[in-house]
């Protein structure tokens, strides 16, 4: 067969105003509450991204595929986090390429590590940028060190670079993905490195999945010790979802485990619920409760409550609007909205009204 | 109705040959006069820049549209200014989306202040990157403390990060344009934020504009105080210009004020004259006097004439040269070409031959 | 003639895993072997890129052509080397405008440098970027102080900024390139500057090309004086390839000269050999050995010997494999794989498998 060649240039623009009744200049633990905040908003949903992506046509069932995508602030331009603070990335998301057929399919490069699609599956707010499985995962974050300066999280990953993914075929509703992602540092093979396997069950309405994550020195607190191939980064999640057509349902337990030097270690429990109702194919409304508690210090705990609304305007734009509360108790500070840090051990109060815009 | 998807890339590059008889290593005053330079000079005319865009149609007579578009020296291939020094932005120029109707259009994100239409449509020469109503501008920003390592003008702004711009449809020739970007700053809603109503009026060949710009807190002098949401930079317009078919001629008054800690307090006139010529449709000759006074130091002024001529040498593809000289006075810092800094003080010759293709 | 409008968005996805038993933590010389690595290698045959092109015709046999490309690492999406250390370079490879006719060609801005080609045309191995003509210029170029965190070469140019390149039309299989690049420092107008001459043949299968390539003041070492006009900056080339329909054979002298300060003026001869067979239209082995000889310090030598394998999957998607071996002596570091450096005057191996995917 002869290949095709095409290549579709993509991307998506979300955008909106929010107003927050805490605020803290950065993720870091211990900073003060400067007070309200009323902001231009980017990303309320998801990421605003741009892309090019194609497909070859091997012939056979075969294909090689290939995606280029970065992220950037749509109030002012700047690049997405890169993996390495200091560094630019303009694909900051995804540069991969790899083969599909039969076999299922292989992606090299830097992609979106497989737990991050087990989170979106499994959670009736869709793992969003406001008050999600994603932002209280992101809690997880924060509170083992990660300052928000790049991607390589302290517990999991939403992108790994170098990464091989490995994903079966579809088997009765059933896929296995596996991760492998090299170190690269010289003498040590397993510095750096990162593995996983996640297993997703599709079927109907139900949506199962369970994650295994490990990384060894990707913890990078301020205090990070040099890199050894310590097994210092693992991530763990059970989640299901059940959407009944009108009404859907969602339940994960995670649990994320880091070694690092005091104060940064960590092993935090996450339990999500979720509660949503589709009024019609274009309006939905979803909640979810999102609890985090420190298995180190009984009094580092915090809850986030989010409901929000979903109205698509036409097929590729979305109008929406958020309102969440997190209760942060000791060292926690949790965050409703992904890059809007609150202040630590407070009540905070969150409202977001936006548009999303694919192309 | 049904969305047509499209998405546009565009894009030009700008590129030429200069020679200038001054020149200073950067925008701050005060550096002495290095001597002459005989250089590669990108954006002789405007920015090379690239981009997408794309509009989609949501039925009676509304649509949502988006754009991205990021400069870039044609020269090394370099980004453009950020809005912040030390940030990176891809789409430097314009991250923005929104929705257009019989209502009018409003779109958020970063964008192109309205302030930079109106001195594009009331100079002869464009507001073009040599000899222009927008160098003139540029030189009351060096005056106010600007040192070209950003977009956040000391004076006004060509670009807006965060804005909110709502456009009224055209009752019969008059536009006003309405702008609002939050500050983000927390505890201080003022702070940071930006305002600003351009009133254009467009009739056969006359051309009318008037600008009221205010910000608070964007003057980023070396100096500069913490945000406090202080009223400190100003921009007011009062523009014409008349295209009589073969004759064009324009004016303007403008007055830039910013308050800062000393010496970077400024305020300073601008008065503009332009007069051009069409000798066919892909020919023209343009001419134009900005005068720069110091309102707070007599002895501070500046006067720049430029002249130049523009060639269509095909749909896609324009060949110009310009020549200019101007005469700085005291401090001011008047450049002739966007990027190329003068001595201060001096008078400066420069000539420009370049290209640009569009695409 | 009216114009066509079209841009074409192309690219380049180069990925694979490499093994090597030393390595070194950076380019300088004298950093110690830290050990074998096995890592995710980004660009095993040439960079991983994308870029956007287009042709305007003017009538006449008369075009005006653009090209914009940018290189980016497909293991982490990070931004390619700038011109200038601590700058961004979104498009970093090329962003050029020119016009071509009957007359030749013209392209000014940030473009190859002609002696890329003339290594890339005379090396069987294509001067790729494992254990080539290519490769070896790299170990030219860390001698001379080259740290690897720009492209502006100690020793001759892949990429030169600012330059203006004029290529004749094909005489016979004749053709001449005069490239000029001003320098852009005040007051010295030959301080920065560059040019360079490539006349290169092609008729059949015989390939042949001489370059003379001389550049003032572009030796960025630690240490380097400030720019003055001085001839530091020297490569030229004699380079041979015959096709013959199943073998292919080449050879090349070259040799890069440096003049800076103490110990970073360098007098590098390299002697390059290839020979290769192509079993098929898809399939081909080449391989190379590569001479290094320090005319300054008889101690410093380095042959590197490489031996590759190319299948072509499909029209965009080609698998290769790499097996390499460099023997450094003295305090010579040349690289078989680029962008991995190896430890200084050891011997080293390297094995690679990639696979690349144009779109």
């Amino acid at each position: 067969a002869q290949a095709q060649t095409s290549v579709t240039l993509y991307g998506a623009i979300d955008t909106g105003l929010m107003y927050q009744n805490t605020t803290a200049a950065n993720f870091s633990q211990k900073t003060p509450d400067t007070g309200t905040t009323f902001r231009y908003k980017d990303a309320g949903m998801y990421a605003s991204t741009w892309g090019m992506k194609g497909s070859e046509d091997l012939g056979g069932g075969y294909h090689a595929n290939f995606r280029l995508q970065g992220a950037f602030n749509s109030g002012s331009g700047a690049v997405g986090l890169p993996d390495t603070t200091g560094t630019v990335a303009v694909f900051n998301q995804v540069t991969s390429v790899g083969l599909s057929g039969p076999f299922g399919s292989v992606d090299v490069g830097r992609q979106y590590a497989a737990m991050a699609w087990a989170l979106v599956d499994t959670d009736v707010r869709g793992a969003e940028y406001f008050g999600s499985a994603f932002t209280a995962w992101i809690g997880m974050n924060t509170v083992a060190g990660w300052l928000g300066s790049n991607t390589n999280g302290a517990v999991g990953a939403v992108y790994d670079s170098n990464a091989i993914i490995y994903k079966t075929p579809n088997f009765n509703g059933v896929t296995l993905s596996l991760e492998y992602a090299p170190g690269e540092v010289a003498g040590n093979n397993t510095a750096g490195s990162r593995e996983s396997a996640v297993l997703q069950y599709v079927n109907g309405g139900l949506h199962l999945s369970g994650v295994y994550y490990n990384a060894h020195d990707t913890n990078l607190t301020p205090a990070s010790p040099a890199p050894s191939g310590v097994d210092n980064n693992r991530f763990i999640q059970l989640g299901a979802l059940y959407d009944m057509g009108s009404w859907i349902m969602s339940a994960s337990y995670s649990n994320g485990k880091t070694k690092s030097l005091a104060p940064y270690s960590s092993d935090i429990d996450m339990y999500s619920a979720g509660l949503g109702y589709h009024f019609s194919p274009v309006f939905k409304i979803t909640s979810g409760v999102y609890y985090l508690k420190d298995k180190n210090n009984s009094l580092n705990k915090s809850t986030s409550y989010a409901l929000g609304a979903e109205y698509q305007l036409s097929k590729r734009t979305t109008l929406y609007g958020d309102v969440g509360r997190v209760d942060n108790k000791g060292n926690m500070n949790q965050t409703l909205s992904y890059g809007s840090p609150v202040a630590q051990g407070l009540a905070t109060t969150a409202v977001m009204l936006g548009m999303r815009h694919t192309f």
